[in-house]
């Protein structure tokens, strides 16, 4: 088995190693298996960097005490249909979904629900939570700032984090249409891939140290930054650097987090922010309740009736035509699900020091 | 004087013309009022093509009875934070800032303030909506849909507007951020500038009739598509086609609008869509109480913060370094005020032909 070559693990393995690992930890039983259940979603939906990928970071954090695994999450102020939580720098995988139902439940009351969250740490993927406000017909918004990669148009820095908006809607017969999107042009995932491959990355992805364009990922990774959504100018940069920065101020200056630059690492191995605006980091739900709006199964319809139009949309030739957004997740969810999540090696081998380090048995 | 010349005049010379001509077609002088104050805000902004650079179309749909000028402008559906708003088919220019006044409300009430608006037409500049918030203290949103321009990733055919989104966050001492983007990767002027000096225009803003990439504006106007904000699946342009889908929904979906393809054509010369899902055009307007979140001095101090610390980014050489979002606006602002509209020979013609068809005088 060579570093790109994989290995299957049913999922049901993957959340039961991860709850344990969590448990191991002093994470009480019922957020230890909501916290393993946001990182199979990850998994499962083909987010490979954001499920077990991440455990062993999560392990080092616990390890080191860098994290809480018994937060008192608190609500410090509120209004009929707002809140601002202080998640008490626990696990982002479980601050992330008690913050989410509070928006849920403010929005059962008031119409809409939203959430500015502080003190908190990575959340998982953005998608997890606007999945569970479709349970109960909401529309979910869920946003979080992370570690700073990014650079702001004209910038040669690193000042924002990859900032992802999700939002959802769901159909009738249709499945809902499930938007997840970081801000940034690309995925940082795919710069490592294309370093690991030795291959170039394509020009709009990132600048090197200096702020020049660059196609070697190798000059990103060493103190260059990503690009926003739009690249540059010409291509609407400035856009892409509009939209991070108001997923860092929803997330972090309403609800006393650390923003930009100041965001802190969420890896042991990235540097310690120059200083500390606020705590941990910050995250953003919004659940708006469809009923407040319109009948549920008029929207349902129209939702479905818009799928169905896009679907039909004239193809470019030489592509797969026009796609609705969450089909490529759904896709992999539907694969994954009977045939078991591909893990890489290096993956499978820090689940294995963790199996190791804990005596937690990991089956395949 | 050519084409590409201008003349200036004074933006309340302009503010004035716009009124009368609204009040010409019957339209309450409070009313006129208000759609005079839109356009205006983003002539001083240096949005030029929302500006009365539109006037001859609002002109010709009121000629033609295509628009109501006396509006009841309804509640349809509502809850404490959330409301669904038929414009009757009146003024964008008036439905807009009238249902935007009932999210601020909401916001003073519960919190937060939710309005999704069908039954109207073209608004004018999403970022007018935002700086009425802020003149409450409110973090504004606001999205519209519009007519078809641009192809979602992979199709090769107009299916979305440019649907904006605008968002704003106040400082304490620093003038405020203030978001306003297209989610296409450029504006529709600029391609029609481009044609009118006979140019080419960058990669990743168009493609042609049959979905390839164009340089020639002329392809992209003559049966082509603008693309979403990323252009290119490498660059993300799935991303700018979600962000585009996103206010769709919300504007129109979940109000009852037309969504889509099906969004009416603003001007007389576009075409008619092949069917109608619903009324008119959609907005969407939000408004989160600052003091829900935090207190608000703590909030705009941080704001001040975050504005000095991107400012200090370090800048990419040959470009003008990081610019706050608002910036370029504010600046046309203060420039504007004193030295008047520029405005080019055509729509200083278009404002002739106006004043000799309804008698009302254009002063420079």
């Amino acid at each position: 088995m060579t570093a790109n070559e994989s290995q299957r693990f049913p999922v049901e393995a993957l959340r039961d190693f991860c709850a344990q690992v969590f448990l191991h930890f002093g994470v009480p039983e019922a957020d230890a298996t909501l916290a393993s259940e946001v990182l199979a979603t990850a998994d499962l939906r083909g987010i490979d960097s954001h499920g077990v990928a991440r455990l062993h970071t999560y392990f080092d954090m616990l390890t080191l005490g860098r994290i809480n695994p018994k937060p008192t999450i608190r609500i410090v102020r509120e209004s009929p249909s707002t809140a601002t939580v202080d998640g008490d720098n626990g696990l982002g995988l479980v601050v992330g979904p008690k913050a989410n139902e509070i928006a849920m439940a403010k929005a059962a009351e008031a119409g809409s629900g939203w959430v500015s969250v502080s003190n908190s740490n990575h959340y998982g993927i953005a998608g997890y939570y606007v999945l569970k406000a479709l349970e109960r017909d909401l529309i979910g918004w869920a946003m979080t700032n992370s570690t700073k990669l990014v650079a702001p148009l004209w910038g040669a820095e690193r000042m924002l984090g990859t900032n992802p908006i999700a939002i959802a809607f769901p159909g009738l017969e249709e499945p809902p249409i499930v938007i997840d999107l970081a801000t940034s042009a690309c995925a940082y995932g795919k710069i490592e891939i294309a370093k690991r491959r030795n291959e170039k990355i394509p020009r709009g992805w990132a600048i090197d140290r200096d702020g020049r364009d660059t196609e070697d990922p190798t000059a990103m990774m060493d103190g260059g930054a990503m690009l926003p959504l739009g690249s540059v100018r010409d291509t609407g940069g400035h856009k892409g650097y509009c939209l991070a920065a108001m997923v860092d101020v929803l997330c972090c200056v309403l609800s006393g987090a650390n923003w930009g630059p100041f965001a802190p690492p969420f890896a042991l191995r990235q540097e310690i922010p120059a200083r500390s605006v606020g705590k941990g980091i910050g995250h953003f739900f919004g659940a708006l309740r469809i009923d407040a709006f319109l009948d549920p199964r008029d929207f349902k319809r129209q939702i479905d009736d818009w799928i169905r139009t896009f679907r039909k949309t004239k193809p470019i030739p030489g592509t797969p035509g026009v796609l609705i957004p969450g089909d490529p997740e759904r896709e992999a969810e539907r694969e994954r699900a009977t045939s078991g999540i591909p893990l890489l090696r290096p993956v499978v081998e820090e689940l294995l020091d963790i199996s190791r380090r804990t005596g937690i048995s990991l089956s395949a």
